[in-house]
């Protein structure tokens, strides 16, 4: 295993130390790093809490910040934070109006958020998130996976929170979001996860795993390289075969961590022009590295249905140390 | 050779087709291909130039935009553009106050920017980035390499030719800003260039090249893999032994395209601590993958001093594809 790290078990501690540091004005970090939450909350409104494993980076804390995120618990590596963690964040920034939990399908998560839920004092309502069409149940989740269609519901409701709506109406606004956003990933290599200390699968030198997930979970199965244009073909395929209409639409070219940005914009080329010719017009786009799975090599397509009230909001101000636009 | 590409030959012709439709709100691609331009032009100020091999993407094209540079010239993986490329960058976009070329220091580039120069009609300045303390000369250089300080170059001075200083004015801010900047990175893995199809350097698996170039040109030594606090400290002691002075400064901590966030962070926190401790300010930050080596597994720390001046025109609004802010 080759990395940048100390000691093992001090990877999260000291990377969270590092993020808080870097983004002293945007976020602060709760008391025994339990939670990133925003340094200056906005007061009165509902307040957006999510997280998961870490090795995701920059979600979910990368996405704390004015216009998205209140709080968010980072869990161990490819592990469910803790109730408790879920807990004092709410209580760290619910400011009356209730809470909104955006919450990724996998069960460690889906649980762990439900008891947070259950002992909240105050209101809470959830959403999860379920935009991976690769497959329709997986290692660690019973139905389809959450991943990088995640960060656009965290954008759009994060945007709606900010205009003061009610926690009803964002809920049902983040499930609206979620069931017209789908997605697709493949790799090119295995992540390493630090305390596993080696890659969490193999891989043949002439190989790829078609329908990945973010914690390198198996996909729909193990193929030859192909050219970008046969992945972004099959890729894109299944995302539109499977959306509730066409239209106007966010694409979004998702690095896993490894993949350099040259690649991602030529994926990009050849996803946008297969999108057009099944009657999408990407209307808005995003190229990068933003929910990752370590040091995989691999990508995701993220495809999320515009009408102009997502319009709207996606374009709205956001402040965060991840997406920052308007502000 | 794992990538998503298609043909060898089409790679960079794909990626920034790619890079033209995802930002096309910001940016322009010239005819042929030869450069990327503002879509959006600010009348009567100094235009700002850059440009080299491709391959370190966001780096240059990603920072075209209001508040950095007017135009950049893509050269195919890891080679120069041509003086041709440059001339018709500097036409399309010198707006009659002359154009200042940011130049990484390669052989080269340096080469093919001055025959730029001689033959541009109109009035051309130039500055040199060579911030890498790592070695005196390398494979492609003579004296310093032009690593990924060139971008805070490229940030301070496209702040200020966006408050329409002159063209002497801008070219010496750019020289006291490279002056006042030093880098030096490190590679856990190599590179693979497309139409090479094999990695740039072997390297061992318990090995690490410290003071790495971009290109993969080979650092001060190979030696084991060492902690990140033992990194940091080698890094960060030759970089301040070298600055000429301590104080208010600014910290990028850059992937070099295959090293997760969360190792970026990690670094950055051991970074800081060892500034810190050697009577520099951390004030202003950035953590992310900014100056790329395709997809090498590596970082480097840049460290800017930062007087006044400096810091209002990193804060001013900037508006690229990479870096966005204020705007």
């Amino acid at each position: 295993m080759k990395k940048f790290i100390n000691a093992v078990d001090d990877v999260l501690a000291e990377s969270l130390d590092g993020f808080a540091a870097a983004h002293a004005d945007l976020v602060t970090l709760g008391a025994e790093r339990k939670f990133v939450r925003r340094a200056t909350p906005t007061p009165g409104k509902v307040a957006l809490v999510s997280g998961g494993g870490s090795g995701h980076e920059p979600l979910h804390a990368g996405f704390v910040g004015r216009g998205m995120l209140d709080a968010a618990c980072p869990g161990q590596v490819f592990t469910s934070p803790t109730p408790d963690q879920m807990l004092e964040a709410i209580a760290a920034v619910d400011g009356g109006a209730g809470t909104l939990l955006i919450v990724k399908n996998y069960e460690g998560d889906v649980m762990n958020f439900d008891m947070a839920s259950e002992m909240a004092p105050s209101k809470v309502a959830k959403v999860i998130t379920d935009d991976d069409v690769a497959v329709e149940t997986s290692t660690y989740s019973i139905g389809r996976r959450g991943v990088a269609g995640t960060m656009i519901v965290e954008k759009i409701v994060g945007a709606a929170a900010e205009e003061g709506r009610a926690l009803d109406e964002l809920a049902a606004l983040g499930s609206r979001v979620n069931g017209r956003t789908r997605s697709m990933g493949v790799a090119l290599s295995s992540c390493t996860v630090p305390a596993a200390g080696k890659p969490t699968f193999a891989i043949g030198e002439d190989e790829m795993e078609m329908g990945v997930g973010i914690h390198g979970e198996p996909g729909r199965r193990r193929v030859k390289l192909a050219s970008a244009d046969a992945i972004a073909e099959e890729m894109i395929g299944a995302i539109a075969g499977d959306l509730p209409g066409t239209g106007d639409c966010l694409l979004l070219v998702n690095g896993f961590g490894a993949t350099p940005l040259m690649e991602l914009y030529l994926l990009y080329h050849a996803a946008r022009s297969r999108l057009e010719s099944r009657g999408f017009k990407v209307t808005r786009s995003l190229c990068g590295n933003y929910v990752t799975s370590l040091d995989m090599a691999g990508c995701s397509f993220t495809v999320s249905l515009l009408d102009g009230e997502a319009t709207r909001l996606w374009d709205a101000p956001v402040h965060t140390p991840a997406l920052r636009w308007g502000a």
